[in-house]
């Protein structure tokens, strides 16, 4: 673990707070100071948007943030829990006798709904009861907690909050509030460590993933999601039937409901927030993708489509839906109805097994709200730019305004090695039309599995789409960090331009390439032109001669009329008085 | 220069022609050679459009290809030029009496249209004549050579093929044909050389630059010029205002249209296939960007608004410019009309500005065709997304279809480093509505001048971009490389996913950051499921299974009925036989 998972972006970045003195909620924000412009004129900080939290010591985890809120509700109760097996981490932990990496930290004991009771944020939304939760988000997202509520109590945004996951900072997910983006991190059977997990996690946070998804296929598997949600201030997500594939020696034929449920039940213990369901890949849909040129894609959905076929029976994860939505409530779970059909490659975009299971994901969506259970709904994936819209819109209509949450989608197949740049093009054009939540690509996806530089890659690469899309829908203040760069750089205040970037390190350092010295960061030209011309100098002097709203009015007015004596006569303009430009100083 | 530019961007690429045997013409293309399928298919080897030319030996230069093409026409004289000064290369040549590097290569004699004669490509297309620039270009864009006619005749396309440069390929930009996209180089006051520019073009064009613009405004820019124009088998442009700046010590001021027009000469006897002129910033106009958030960022758009309030005069490019069409008639430059009042910020997006010099820029396009003068019309910027669309259908409208090229445009402001990124998530949008030619952005936009890597880097993000584009307005036979690498991607066939990528070194490198063996290439499983388990292999099964379309309906139908019965009884669908899946071996 680095150190520098825990500093701030840039030295101009402090953490700060937004109170809320009559609830006691206090969320945390960046605040980004600024330099004063060269007339004089102050400016003041800006505050955005903070998924990173107060940091933690990866062996030690995070406070308890939640818990007196989970407490003053009443509505749950501490059990004895079904705990952890051994082989909960896989074959060479039974062979050690211990995960390789075992959690001292505190644990906290396992909380369940009290019989009979409900305790899930639709819950409470529905029943009129705004929560701390929403409260905090309400403050997070500037604004009015009705429509925190009212959206929750709709099943238009989700709060994912496991009552096991006190650690975590509430955010909300839905298409009236700012554009979410998820990071998958996690280890596979080929290769990475816990402690790498966990860096990556407290360095996606940093950059500001929103959420993160814990894909683990390889080894510790339970140690390692036990590590990262006690270090996560931010929702984690899994899909539990990589690790029930585990627990049956990766033979998909082999799989149970009964080993699929001990394993989601164990996961809601630890404190997942929210997991990825394959219910929607029914056994008439899996010949719908034998003709596709790449099949079935997601691992889920190809590991129930191998069950499916092996046993002719339906899908269990359908079978047994119902059960999964009793469980879920009980720890205010949210499902992520995912899109084990999605379509690998622009070729097969929006297909008939694409639109087939999504007109079942639409069935089981409105199945979980009456168990009161959080839903959002998972989209691809590879879709040619044209044909993006189209699977916002269909979905939105058929899932009454479930939160989409979207894999890109990349919008050509051409460029492995860049799809966090083909896939950050469909992303921008499917948030633009309502998608709540981005699961970023990184330059390794097809390839490999990403490093630390790549899951940085993927977390800007995502905020500069999500961002994009907030801009786009005319979110309220979203063109305030905008407009700040902007006029920083317009004025020649490059150590502000830096630490109002998302990535201020990379902006200074390119910067530096060109023009190290110290004083280029205060000089008024551009690296471009260099200081013998510059143009934002020019428009310098321009604003000088027309600055004020008014006198711009009254020369533009004057320039018109003279303009048209100009075009009559072919002969000069007369100004009201000799403007000098010349040769940049 | 590094042979490396020179190379192949893969071992299993190769040159290969089109031929027109009829017209005796040849067009190179890059042949991508393909391993067979798994089930011993042969894959046909795949043809890809191909800028690199056949690549040169810089200090020699490349052949003239198009000379003989240019005499049959007899309609240009060779004369005695004017020459070069030693003023062209800057003060520093004149201290030095020479350029820092002078060519040295064969020049040719320069060539300009027999008195009363038009050279242009459009007076052609006009006339009903098809050229052999036509025919090279109906090849390469596998169209109707009619369909180029009729696009050049009506102003919607433009090939830029100066006399001057008969070692260019013949290129069309227009929105009938696929997406182009261009790669800026040049020097600056603050950096680099001759010999580095040189070597830009060359690795520009091998990755997959369309046409290059020469930017230079430091020391050398006519002899730097030489070195690329010579050099170069795409055409190239400029922005001549720089080189004139230079010449009159860099005062605005200072200018003339006798110091502009010479400048124009100069670069039209050199070869420059298209310039940039700034004729659309008029005085009346310079007051509407006064309240702007950033001004006037163009370079070109502040020196010209700098000199009509240093003179109180119109611009002498508007007022001049009839005589510059006849200038560029003589020798078929063609005009790429500046837009330099173009936002510089999302905040100063489709402003009055803005639309005020496009409503000139309208103008001028019908103007410059009453001299059968080719043009294409500049474009923004820095536009949120949701209002791209607006740009180029209102370019359209007024410039009856005259061919757009934009520069991104960026969709947000907040990422510097990244705005190769923010600009391809516009550059798609605007092209997808028509947009012919995309102006790359690279990562160090707004930071410093790019690096080999840098260009490196834009021309691929601008190749998928332009490419996303033509998938989305479906152009015949853009999908043909995104369906042959999905389906190396189904079929494992690592080698040719990375031979068919845009960056094959680069996806491969990536591959071998997590199984570099080489075995791992030819492996039945990707790097992020690891060999115990693969999705992709598990959907081969079902595909050995429900192989043929027939099969598959067959198999869709009794299965759906089947599944009517399975919902009915919630009992068990009976497939015609067991199926094995199991863990994948």
């Amino acid at each position: 673990m680095s150190t520098e998972n825990l500093q701030e972006q840039h030295p101009a970045h402090s953490l700060a707070f937004l109170e809320d003195a009559e609830h006691g909620i206090r969320v945390p924000v960046t605040e980004i100071a600024l330099d004063p412009s060269p007339n004089g004129e102050a400016n003041t900080p800006l505050r955005v948007y903070r998924t990173s939290g107060p940091g933690s010591d990866p062996v030690v985890g995070l406070p308890a943030y939640r818990a007196a809120w989970i407490a003053e509700r009443a509505d749950t109760e501490a059990y004895e829990g079904r705990g952890r097996n051994l082989l909960d981490d896989g074959r060479s932990a039974l062979r050690r006798g211990a995960a390789s990496a075992e959690w001292k930290g505190a644990k906290p004991v396992p909380l369940r709904a009290k019989p009979g009771r409900r305790v899930t944020q639709m819950h409470y939304a529905r029943a009129g009861v705004v929560t701390p939760e929403m409260r905090f988000v309400a403050l997070r997202e500037n604004c009015d907690v009705e429509l925190v509520r009212s959206e929750l109590a709709a099943g238009r945004a989700i709060i994912p909050s496991n009552i096991n996951h006190p650690e975590s900072e509430p955010m909300i997910i839905g298409k009236a509030f700012l554009v979410k983006i998820n990071a998958n991190i996690g280890n596979s059977a080929v290769t990475s460590s816990i402690a790498e997990e966990v860096d990556k996690l407290q360095w996606a946070t940093k950059w500001g993933a929103d959420t993160v998804m814990d894909l683990s296929t390889g080894d510790d598997i339970h140690t390692t999601r036990e590590w990262i949600v006690r270090n996560s201030p931010v929702p984690i997500g899994t899909v539990p039937i990589y690790q029930a594939l585990e627990k049956v020696n990766g033979d998909a034929s082999a799989l149970t409901w009964e080993v699929f449920r001990d394993t989601v039940i164990e996961q809601c213990e630890q404190g997942v927030d929210y997991m990825t369901i394959h219910a929607g890949v029914l056994l008439r849909y899996v010949p719908l993708t034998a003709e596709r040129v790449t099949g079935i894609v997601s691992r889920g959905g190809s590991i129930m489509a191998g069950w499916c076929l092996a046993h002719h029976e339906e899908n269990f994860l359908y079978t047994h839906f119902d059960e999964l939505c009793e469980i879920f409530a009980q720890y205010d779970v949210a499902f992520s109805l995912g899109d084990g059909l999605r379509p690998g490659s622009t070729a097969d975009a929006n297909d008939a097994a694409q639109f087939a299971e999504l007109d079942t994901l639409a069935e089981l969506t409105k199945r979980a709200w009456k168990y009161d259970v959080q839903v959002m709904v998972e989209g691809p994936g590879h879709i040619p730019f044209h044909l993006v819209r189209e699977n916002i819109e269909r979905q939105q209509e058929l899932c009454d305004g479930a939160p989409f949450y979207t894999l890109g989608p990349l919008v050509t197949d051409v460029a492995p090695g860049y799809d966090h740049i083909t896939s950050a093009i469909g992303a921008t054009e499917i948030a633009r039309y309502g998608t709540a939540m981005l699961c970023y690509v990184t330059p390794k996806e097809h390839l490999g599995l990403p490093n630390k530089d790549d899951v940085k890659t993927g977390v800007i690469t995502y905020k500069i789409a999500a961002h994009a899309a907030d801009l786009a829908k005319g979110h309220p203040g979203a063109n305030e960090r905008d407009d700040a760069l902007s006029k920083a750089r317009f004025e020649f205040r490059w150590r502000d331009q830096f630490s109002l970037s998302l990535d201020p390190a990379t902006a200074e350092a390119f910067h530096d390439e060109t023009l190290p010295a110290e004083p280029a960061k205060t000089a008024h030209f551009c690296s471009m032109c260099g200081p013998k011309f510059c143009s934002m100098r020019i428009s310098q002097d321009i604003r000088n001669e027309f600055g004020s709203k008014s006198a711009q009015e009254a020369i533009a007015a004057g320039m018109a009329e003279k303009s048209a004596e100009f075009l009559a006569q072919g002969g000069k303009v007369y100004l009201p008085e000799t403007i000098s430009v010349g040769a940049p100083q």
